[in-house]
Order: structure tokens, then C-alpha cells, then sequence
């Protein structure tokens, strides 16, 4: 991996961003292919066709050949081929004459973007349809068009990919993304990209407190059928987790809570949103929209909260040809994977603190206070003071660090040198 | 009963106006009788006088005749036959000759309200007393006057009315209003006339879930009875219920919250007028000052809150002849008849739901769900999912209206229609 | 004692505020010789230095003869015996020539306060210094110095004072004050004069609920071996207590918290200063800087607050010869001394108290509420019926103060009347 990691990330979705992903086939392989190659331990797992997850049934294998719209002189008016946005992802096959009156029950543009393409899918229910931009739909002129989509759909599989990296406790973190829309890049790209990019970096990490279960599926459907095969495993190990999406841009941070919005999650995203920009936007669970959906429903409820740059269906370019790789960058991409980074760096870390003496212990004789008293000079080991004076065994780091108002990463050191010194140590 | 239910409330409040009701008396006894040709299963109870009742004793039972004031001339200054409120309440018999000077310590007029008549009570000490206009009083000229009180003191009883409507669940809601104020409208006779016609839609309630309890009593004196005679039946049972008074004028919606603040009453409360009008008026308990004080007095501690239009001693006519039949309407009435009726109707509908299976429901199979994806089409099931995202079991339909900020009212089809696809179910 | 207790607290200050205190020695000595006087019950106690107390050493004891700075004419240029803060405390013998720059590097003074001493001390590492004036210290001309510290440390023992007023319980309210500081008037000699006025107050009460402890000792290392020696007792048996301090000026009042910041302490603090002076000064653990670092510290945890006025650091003559008997005044004493008996008061009164019976009771029959009801004639009543309201046996006199928004001290009289007519009474 290159040492800017923004960089890094910012060419996989580059080479990824013209691949044709849907809920299953082709597509959804080569993406996994690829990132099997940056993380050998990526399993690539799949159910059938048919598969019965709770109260859903993996649909059919879809595939999808050549796919246009020609006018009778023959030019082709749109295709497939230039933007894979333009086909309706799950078309039925089609290839016939139609009047443009009929081709306009089965066209969608977005008026208020004229420029722009729109992404629309029908997983559940069988149509057919092209999508193209507004001022391409108003050149249409009356007439008949040649309607051609080389779509098949067959009993195959759904393929998702799994990585679980142990560390000493088998408690374990979760951290999911989703592989099954086409050529967009903030919404959903990024996701992938930044979570390969985090398993990679926790893969060489010596001494991992805790396992790692990482995972990449088709939104919903996918992360349903992992639940399904998984869930009475995951409620007794999972203990903190975070799904991993629109994380590429660089306008804003976003925190969108579990549906309890207490879980150690949502505190240690609180936490290192405040402290990276203190403008984040907080939304609630009623502006859910991804996997938490089902990663945190009813009879569910793993602790899973979601730190986001722009969030999906809050930016103009959401689910359009526009959401492009001009709208993520390497910056925006290291801002996100620096803050879900410094979240695990948290969890890793977050130890019950206890001082090792009754009263304040005597700094000065440690050469850890200042042994002159003049006005002032206690406001340099203030901070140091206030850690102490909150290690009573009964906060962790993370909430030691709201107490007094500082960056946890801020306290590493201060904790690593307090415990070195016999001041304050690890509640076991 | 009339379609139109604000016209036949007023209706029955024009009737009721000219009684002079008291604490005890005939009264008392033609009210209870009148509402009793309404609501057949009104039993009219009664205790004698001297009963004790906790720290209290039920007074001597008290009649009017005639009453006056007249000057040398033989002119009636004040008479009781044009207004019961000229007349103090429980006054003693007088029949003398008294100067100006004499007279006035007998007299009760409000300076600030020149044009009105005040209303006087003293249950609890023997005295005589008329009240009148202060225009009135300035008009005395110096002089003998003849006052004439023919009232009478004798063992008697209290009376009080009682409806008992039995329920699925021996689980009671008490409703609670008073009968003891002459001709006063807003304070007191909106609230037995909106508690007889709640009353009379509730006996037509098939399939009742709960039990009602639904009194009409004299004001403090009353409930203590009723309390002394029912307690522990009622802590047993009793597990919501609503003092009603002052429900009759059309110029705002008032909360009063029981002793604890936090009972079901008060949620339940609190969630009808925020959505009827969030303008509503929030009163503490400090503010109370009717029978909650004894519904909800150490010891006793029932859930009763307390829904009303404009609160007792909050408006200018309170405890005056102003509080007349000009200041209650039938769109008033009617406003705080719905109000307590949709506050009956979130208890008797009040269930814990869960899902019937784990994640999200698959509904676009069931016909519930768009089956194409464009942006923005999730969000006309908004409210669909969201209200599902909490039916894990734990929250009943008022805690889920909260979390999803809707009138619990909007939300029985939408229940009743999960329910019915098998996609939520009732907990038992 | 005089009467007026502000001036007598003002005069005890006056004659201690020559003394030359320190963390040892004499002056410490003297200053609970001359509270001993005034409380024969205090009891003059030591340690050894050398004494181990958790992490703390007792250091040597230290004490100091002349000690000036001359030059070549033989001018006393600074000299110890016209302000004490001229020497740091702890300084080490000295009796030598240094030129102007050697001299400068054992110099204290603060540019930004030309005319001010500041007070400066090294307790655990050998150094000596002068302080001085900025504007004195500018004076100096290039040239040689004599500099003469005739000081001394030897094994001694560190004093402290203790008062045990035993009450009709063994549980324990404790005040602690500090006397380890020379010539500075609000902090400190304010909190120890206080402590010793209440202390008297507290010796003439008779049937004192609590026993009191109270002690006078050198900040820090004295509370630390206080604690060693008596804290497992004192954990058992301290329910309350207040850190006395910065008491003696008029310009504020402050309240710093316990660390846990929700003990009886700091409820009791809280009520006093908002109805002393609602625009108290309210500061978090955080700006924490005496002996409640260690009475609070984790595994102490004794439920200690602070009362102050002008608190230490806040203000600018703070560790200054500013901090003069100008600073202080006999009525910013008695402000402080005020709160903190109202404090101990609240403490002393703060029983738990029901209705005894169910209901309200019948208050006028006892010629408690008015027996003629008119339009308002209840509001005068309505402090003792919000009262009563909340006499359920579960909230205090405190708790039901604050629940009414009324001082407590306004409900001591009422609370007594209304036992002694039999409508309340103590829970036991």
C-alpha cells in the first residue's frame, strides 16, 4: 500500500468505478476479485438463488450483455455502453419497436437536474426500463425506437465477502460496507474503499485487543442473508460496529445513531466527530437508510452507528451520474478513514482507570509536577491532574475524556506515562 | 343524543344553569337527576351528614328560600330570585334591620370588575353574606336596610353521582367531575356535561379493553368521600383517569399534570393537546387547585391529570356571575370533549408491538413498498418503516408516536393494517 | 464572643495576619494556640516528619530567623521582617554574595502587578528566593549583593487542630480548613476564622442531630495525613461536609462541586446560594484547587463541596501581598459565615415528612386557611398547601423546598407549626 493512503484509496475506486455492480453477479465478483487481491483473508462467500433470510428471498442472478435505444435511422440513441446508469438495474430483456409515447412509460430523467442520470433499480418486480438525463429525454423526437436489452436472469448466487481478523478477546468489532451499485462514487464506492483501506491497516496491527469481523454485501438484501446465517453468533460476540458508507467527499461529517442511539458506538462516534470538526451534522435513527436498517431492527439491535462524510439522499448528486469520482478525493477519503481510524483506535484503548494511591498521588517527587509554587504554575499539569482525579475505576478512557473535555487520542501518551510511573493503573 | 354533540352539551348546560347547586341539597339533587335521564346506569349515592371522611366531616345539609336586601322603602336593593349568586353560600338565616355601616361587613363585591357579581362560599364557618356589583354597592346610600336570609341547617346527606362500565379488564380509567357551583358555566358545568356525554359514547363502546369509573361529586368534600369510601379498591384498580373541569370556552387548551407528573395520564395528556394544538397552556402542580389535590395527595397518589380550555382562576370571569352561558360554546365543548375522548381512545388502543420476524420486513411482496427504487420513493413509506423500526416489543403506541413525532390517532389504520399482513403482532 | 460576629472574625484575622505561616513549624503552632484560646475543645495534634501518608512524605519541619538582601552600602534592600512573602517558603540557609544576575535567577516578582509581592513556595525540593515588587526588583542596580536566609530544617512534626462536637448521632458532618499560609487575608485566614466562628456557634447549639468534625490543617500534605490517619472512620461515619475557604470578601459568592458533583453537600450548597444570591458563581470539579482534591480524590471520595466568596485563582490579588485585611471585610465574613450555617442548618433539619392523613387535611378547622371563600383567597395560603402536597415520607424538607421553589429556611416555622397541629409529621 502507497504511503498516502488518500491516494491509495482514491485509485482503487478509480479502477473499480466502471464496473457494473448490482445485487448479484458478475460485477459484485470482479469487485470482490479485486479487493482479494489487496487483502489475501477476504473470503468470498455466496447463497443460491432462492435462499430464504428471514422474510426475504435472494432473487435470481441477474446479467446483463448489450443495451440501447436506436432511432429508425439506426443511431443509437442511448447506451448502455457509455454509462451503465442507463439500463434500469434488473431489467427483464427486451427487443422490439416502440412509440415514443410507449418508450416514455419506461424512461426516467431527473426535470430539476437536466443534465444528470439518475440510478434506478427493480429488484422485487420485473420491468424494463432506461434512465437518461432530462435534456437527452426532451430531443426525443416522435416516432418508433428500436428497444434493445440483452438481460438474463437465471438461478445463480449472491456473493458477498467476509474477512474476520482475531485478536485476543473474541469479542468482536463489525464493520460493514456494500458492493452493489454501479459507477457512483461517494454513495457507494468510498464505502468499500475505506473499509478495505481499515481492514489493511488493522490486518498490521501487533496485538489487537479485539476480533475483527468485516464484511462487504449488496445493501440489504445481503446484509439480511448475513444476518441470517450469523446473527446468535454476532449478539453474543459483537459489541461495537460501524456501517461504512458515503465517506468520500469532503463538504462535511455525518453521524447517524443505532436505533438506541446509547451504544458504545454511538459514543466513541460522538466523541471523535466532535473533536475532528465540531460542525458535524447529527441525524437521528429517523433518517436511517442503510444497512443499520436491518443491523439494528427489532429483535436484532447489534450497536452499530455510522460515521459519514455527506450522507446519502442529503447531496444533490445522491443516486445521479453525478455522484462521480470528481466528487470524492483523496483528501476526503483520508478524512473519513482517519476518523473511523481513530473511532477502533478508541475502542482498542478504552481501559478502566484506577489510581494506584488514595489522594492525589505526589507528582513532584516523579518529576511529573512543577516543585515550585508560583501563581500559575499548576494550570501547565492541570490536564494531567484532571485525567488523575477521574481515575476511580469505574470510567473507561473514552469517558474520562468527555469528563474532562479533551480528545481521547490526546491521552494516550498521558496514560501510557501515568501507568509507567505506578501513578494510575488498568482495572482488570 | 343529538348528531351535533357541542349543540346538545350546551343544551344541557343552558337547562342545568339556573339550579343552585351547593355542596349539599336539592341542588345537587335535580343536577344528578337530570343527568340521570341520560345515563340510566347513573346511580345517585349519598352519605349522611356529620360522616367522616379521612380528616374531614360531611357539613349539615343546607336549604335557600327567599333572600334579600331591601331599603326603607321597601325596595328589594339585592335579591336572590334574580341571581343565586347574590347569596353567600351556606349563609346562615338573618332576618334584621342593619345600617350601612353594619351591612358592609356582610357585602362581597370586586372593585377591579365593577359590572360583575362575585361568587362567595363559607362551608365550614356559620356567616351570612350577599354579594353584588361593586356598581351596585357605590349605589347604597347611607341608612337601615332589611335583610332577609331564609336558609336552614338540618341533618341531611351529600350527595353524589357514580357510573360503573365494565370493561374486558377489571383495569379501571376514572373520570371525575363536580356538581356543587350555582350558575357557573365554564367553571364548573362544563365539566359534568362533557363527562355525561364521554360517558354516553363510552356505554355505546362495544368491546371495551378497560372498566370506567365515572363519578360526579361535590368539589373536595365530595372526592374525600368518595375516596374515604373507594380507596383501595381504587389503588388496585385505577390505572389512569382525568379530573374534568373547566372544559368549555373555545380560547385555549390547558394541561394540568398529577403530583408525580409522570404517570400514563400525563403522557397520554401531554401527547393529545401537543398534537390538537401545540400552543396548549403548561400548568404545574403547584398551579392545581380541584380534585387532583385530593385524587393525587400523599397516600392517595392516583394517576389522575387533568386536560382543560381556559384553567380555573386563570381567566378574568373565573368565580363570577361573568362565567355565564356567553362564555362556553358548543365549539368549545366540543374541543374539550374530543380532546379526552382521544385521550380515552390512545389507552384503550395503547398495545406493545413487535415484529414478527427479524430485520425489515420484506413489504414490497405484501403491496406496502414501492417495487422501484428512484430517489425519493422510500420516503412515502417513511412513516410506514419508521413506525416499524420500533415495534420491538418494549414500547407500546403512544411511547412509538412520541419517538416518531405522530398523533398516535394517525397510527390505527397503519397498525391495523400491519397487523393484518402479519408484519407486526401484539404482545400479550 | 461578640455580637456582632462579622467584626469579631475581622479582629481574630487582624492579629493572626502577622504571623509568619508555613506547611510547619511555629507559626502554625501559633495560629492554633490563638484558636485554642477561643475553643478549648480543639486539640492540637502532630505527626513526625518523615511520616508516611499514602504518597506523601511529611516533609522536615522549616523554620526561618532574619533573612534580607543587602548591598554594597549595607542597605536593606528586601527584608523578610517587613513583609513576610518576601522569602519562599522553604527556603533553604543562604548567607553569600551573588552578583545582580546570579541574584536574578532566586527572584519572584510579577510584571503585570508592579506593586505586588507575590507568594511563592517550594516545599519538596531545596531552593531558596526572594520575592518582591516588580517595581523594587526594576530599582536594583548592577553590583554585588549580600543575601542572608538564616533558615533551618530539622525533624519536627507537622500540627494540625481537630474539634469532635458529638450529636445525638454518630454520623458526621465535617469542616476543614487550612492554616499554612503567612500574611494573605481571603485565602486564607478568612476560612480558618470562619471555621472557628461556626465552631463556637455550633459548641452553644444544644441537641445537635450530628456530631461535627473539624479540623485546621496545612493545605494539602495536612489533609493527606488527616485522611491516613482516619479515613476508613470517616468513610463510615462524614454524610456531609464543605471545604472552608476564600470566605472573606464581599465582592461574590462561589460554589465549586464534589467530584461526583451530586452529593448532600453540594444539593445543601446549591439552595443556600440560590437564595443567598442567585448570581452565584458555579464552577465544575474541573477548576477544583484545595483540599477537596483530596477529600474527593478516587478512593476517597468523603461528599465534601465549597462554599466560598471570591474563589482562589479568580481573582487578582490572589497569592499576592494584595491579598491584604483590605481584601476582606466583617461583612463579607459574615456573608460567608451566613451561608455555611444555613447550610449546616439545612443539614441538621432535614427530616422526611408525611401527611398524616390521607387527603388534604382539614386546615381550617384548625384556623389554618381562611374559612370564607372568595376569589383568591386561597393564594395565601398556597405556600403551606404546596407544602403539605409534598409531605409524602419520600422527599425530604430540602427536596420538598426545592420542589416548591422557596427557601428552606422559610419552611422552618412552617414545618413546625404544622406538626405541632398534627397535619405532618417526621418520618423515622
Amino acid at each position: 500500500m502507497e504511503n498516502n493512503i488518500g491516494q491509495t484509496m482514491y485509485n482503487w475506486a478509480t479502477e473499480l468505478f466502471p464496473i457494473n455492480r448490482s445485487l448479484t453477479g458478475k460485477g459484485v465478483r470482479e469487485t470482490l476479485s479485486y479487493f482479494q487481491n489487496i487483502i489475501p483473508e477476504l473470503e468470498i462467500k455466496s447463497v443460491p438463488s432462492g435462499y430464504k433470510a428471514f422474510d426475504w428471498t435472494v432473487p435470481e442472478e441477474w446479467a446483463i450483455g448489450d443495451a440501447y435505444i436506436e432511432n429508425k435511422e439506426g443511431e443509437k440513441i442511448v447506451d448502455f455502453k457509455l454509462n451503465n446508469l442507463h439500463v434500469v438495474g434488473y431489467s427483464e430483456p427486451v427487443n422490439d419497436w416502440f412509440s415514443l409515447e410507449e418508450l416514455n412509460e419506461h424512461l426516467y430523467s431527473l426535470p430539476e437536474q437536466p443534465d444528470t442520470i439518475p440510478y434506478v433499480t427493480s429488484y422485487y418486480k420485473k420491468r424494463w426500463g432506461f434512465c437518461l438525463s432530462e435534456n437527452q429525454r426532451q430531443k426525443l423526437e416522435s416516432g418508433d425506437y428500436h428497444v434493445v436489452i440483452n438481460s438474463e436472469f437465471k438461478d445463480g448466487v449472491l456473493n458477498y465477502g467476509e474477512v474476520i481478523l482475531p485478536g485476543k478477546s473474541n469479542k468482536e468489532v463489525f464493520l460493514s460496507s456494500y458492493i452493489c451499485h454501479p459507477s457512483m462514487a461517494n454513495n457507494e464506492l468510498s464505502g468499500p474503499v475505506v473499509t478495505i483501506a481499515l481492514c489493511d491497516w488493522l490486518s498490521k496491527q501487533k496485538d489487537r485487543e479485539f476480533t475483527y469481523r468485516i464484511v462487504l454485501i449488496p445493501e440489504t438484501i445481503g446484509s439480511i442473508v448475513y444476518l441470517s446465517k450469523n446473527l446468535d453468533e454476532m449478539k453474543q460476540k459483537v459489541f461495537a460496529g460501524f456501517n461504512i458508507t458515503c465517506i468520500g467527499d469532503d463538504r462535511c461529517y455525518s453521524y447517524l445513531p443505532s436505533r438506541t442511539e446509547n451504544t458504545i458506538s454511538d459514543i466513541v462516534a460522538l466523541h471523535v466527530l466532535k473533536h475532528t470538526d465540531p460542525d458535524f451534522r447529527r441525524y437521528s435513527w429517523l433518517d436511517r437508510g442503510s444497512d443499520e436498517r436491518q443491523y439494528c431492527a427489532p429483535g436484532v439491535d447489534l450497536p452499530i452507528a455510522t460515521i459519514m462524510r455527506s450522507k446519502y439522499g442529503e447531496y444533490p448528486e445522491y443516486h445521479t451520474s453525478d455522484d462521480n469520482l470528481d466528487l470524492i478525493s483523496p483528501d476526503g477519503l483520508t478524512g473519513g478513514f482517519e476518523a473511523l481510524k481513530k473511532a477502533i483506535t478508541v475502542l482498542e484503548n478504552n481501559n478502566f482507570l484506577r489510581t494506584t494511591v488514595n489522594c492525589e498521588p505526589q507528582l513532584g517527587k516523579r518529576g511529573l509536577y512543577p516543585t515550585i509554587s508560583v501563581k500559575g504554575s499548576a494550570n501547565e499539569a492541570r490536564k494531567m491532574m484532571n485525567f488523575i482525579s477521574y481515575c476511580d475505576g469505574n470510567l473507561s478512557l473514552l469517558e474520562i475524556a468527555n469528563k474532562i473535555n479533551e480528545p481521547v487520542w490526546d491521552l494516550y501518551d498521558l496514560s501510557e506515562k501515568l501507568i509507567k510511573n505506578d501513578v494510575i493503573e488498568v482495572v482488570k
